[in-house]
């Protein structure tokens, strides 16, 4: 092999992505500069912050630019190392990109601990993904023993892990997806005490306060939008709204307008807080190590949903997009080679 | 005397109260039950909350029957008492109602310490005014010196002191008021960096930009609506947003649609908070402490709107919805007995 193929963005979407929107190109393996590592990808994480970096305006990072590969975290095997804490063979985890090599400075990338759990939970529950979950929950959402949590798009990769932390901290959790088998795992395989369909729901908010019948307590939120607002109608006094998402609103042209949130804040005393896993960079590894205990016992579950092959990775995302996939979306780039 | 006027709900209103929501009653003076203490009004608070309360649906606190005395906060002289902690003639401040005498559980009544300063502030700067702006500002909005403050309704009652306590904190202060007068004693009188009148602003958003070219750090907003949208396309990384009130929501029929919070806190890795000065309840007497002082040495400067007459609270109350007074809105409802 000496070409590299790889997904650039093609165009800026309107709402939904288009697969025109991306372009695969085939273009030489880059070479590593002074300090850099060349990393042969594995396995790709696809995730919803990506679309956010696809438009301009003003977000928590600067758009990509036309033509350039699209972001995206990675785990990889070191192909060529210029960076001495890297030996070809390494495993190693950092923001590659859609492509199946990608040359990246050392310090940007993260060894991979084989130990922990299979290879691709390193983008997954032992990842950003489980991180996300763990840190917006945990510090942002404060929770409890016997607060209620609500968590939306519940059988997501960073929800179905924030609904079992949330049990684990001794908390009644709620968990809202779109669809009858989504649902269904949500009591099934990730323990919900009680799983909402949303799409099936006359009256959301009515179910809600159903489910709920003291308030919110947390409201670990992925997708904003109308389905936000029915929570926040029901928030107990004090309650901490964990703003990890707004999902619903990225296949829109525009974000819709609707309620705005200082009423119901002002009615429960509450608060509403983004965060970004980056602030809490200095207990990434106390995390992760929770994560992998909880993850070896069986205390939580977790489901990937693999995709084969990079060129299948833009209709991967923009199904996600549209709430297509459950767990956690990856796209399996290439094999591991033998162990030496 | 023997009569008491007070004022009570005579219809719920639809957006900005009419006067024909209120109506003056002339009954008996009640008499006060054992525990309850008779209060002569002498001064009655006038405050956005009260609109709140006067609609039904989900708030943080009950609406006021129809046919009941309107609630507020009042300082009054004590007419005759059945608690033993209080005698005729003492200067107290309890929720007394809109009314000229009132018998209350004396277990809800503060005396009024004289020495702190003019019975009246025992309301405004001393009052649940002062405190509101004090916890809101300090505990909610955590001011760091250096930090760009951006203060909503700045020239009223909460928000000329909050902008005063931020300069005292370290912070550059931004108000924004409505016409060029309140937006001229922003800067002349209660001290702030940059005033901003939002009625001449034809781009609020680009002039809070201006007045705030790094940012705000944090937005201590009394108003909501879309001056408070404008302020959050504005917000520094890590802003925090004290939701101390929405007036400019109470004189619509309804709250509009607008964009919803989410976007914007995510950009910022922002938090929203809501909060009620009576969670900081065993720190009041502290804060109130440090007021004091900080009226006495003019480090606080407080404007006082003082109407006389308990007959023109509906007035005075409808024109401070609709942004008309500036400082804290006061009824004069009786003078002070000669001291014996």
């Amino acid at each position: 092999v000496s070409q590299n193929r790889r997904i650039v963005l093609a165009a800026r979407p309107i709402g939904l992505p288009k697969e025109s929107d991306f372009r695969l190109e085939t273009v030489p393996i880059p070479e590593p500069a002074d300090g850099e590592v060349l990393v042969r990808t594995l396995y790709l994480s696809l995730d919803p912050y990506m679309r956010v970096r696809m438009s301009e305006g003003r977000s928590y990072a600067s758009p990509i630019a036309l033509g350039e590969v699209m972001i995206g975290g990675a785990v990889g095997e070191v192909e060529r190392s210029r960076d001495r804490r890297f030996a070809p063979g390494d495993l190693v985890e950092g923001r590659v990109g859609w492509q199946e090599f990608g040359a990246v400075p050392g310090g940007s990338l993260r060894p991979v601990d084989c130990g922990l759990g299979p290879i691709s939970t390193a983008l997954g529950v032992l990842g950003m993904t489980g991180l996300t979950a763990y840190f917006g929950l945990l510090e942002i959402g404060r929770p409890r023993p016997g607060d209620t949590v609500v968590v939306t798009a519940a059988a997501g990769a960073v929800g179905s892990i924030a609904g079992q932390i949330a049990r684990l901290a001794g908390c009644r959790t709620v968990g809202i997806a779109g669809g009858a088998d989504k649902a269904r795992s949500l009591r099934d395989r990730f323990g919900f005490d009680h799983a909402l369909d949303y799409k099936a729901a006359d009256d959301l908010a009515g179910a809600i306060a159903a489910a709920a019948p003291h308030g919110v307590d947390v409201f670990f939120d992925n997708v904003g939008g109308v389905i936000a607002d029915a929570v926040m109608d029901n928030l107990a006094r004090g309650a901490r709204i964990v703003v990890c998402g707004t999902v619903s609103q990225t296949s829109l042209a525009r974000p819709e307008f609707g309620p705005r949130a200082q009423a119901k804040l002002m009615a429960a005393w509450a608060s509403m807080q983004a965060f970004n896993v980056y602030q809490f960079r200095d207990r990434h590894e106390e995390a992760r190590a929770r994560l992998a205990a909880w993850l070896r016992s069986g205390q939580i579950q977790h489901r990937e949903d693999i995709v084969d092959g990079l060129d299948r990775a833009p209709r991967a995302f923009t199904g996600m997009l549209r709430g297509e996939n459950s767990g956690k979306l990856l796209v399996r780039v290439a094999a591991r080679k033998a162990a030496p």
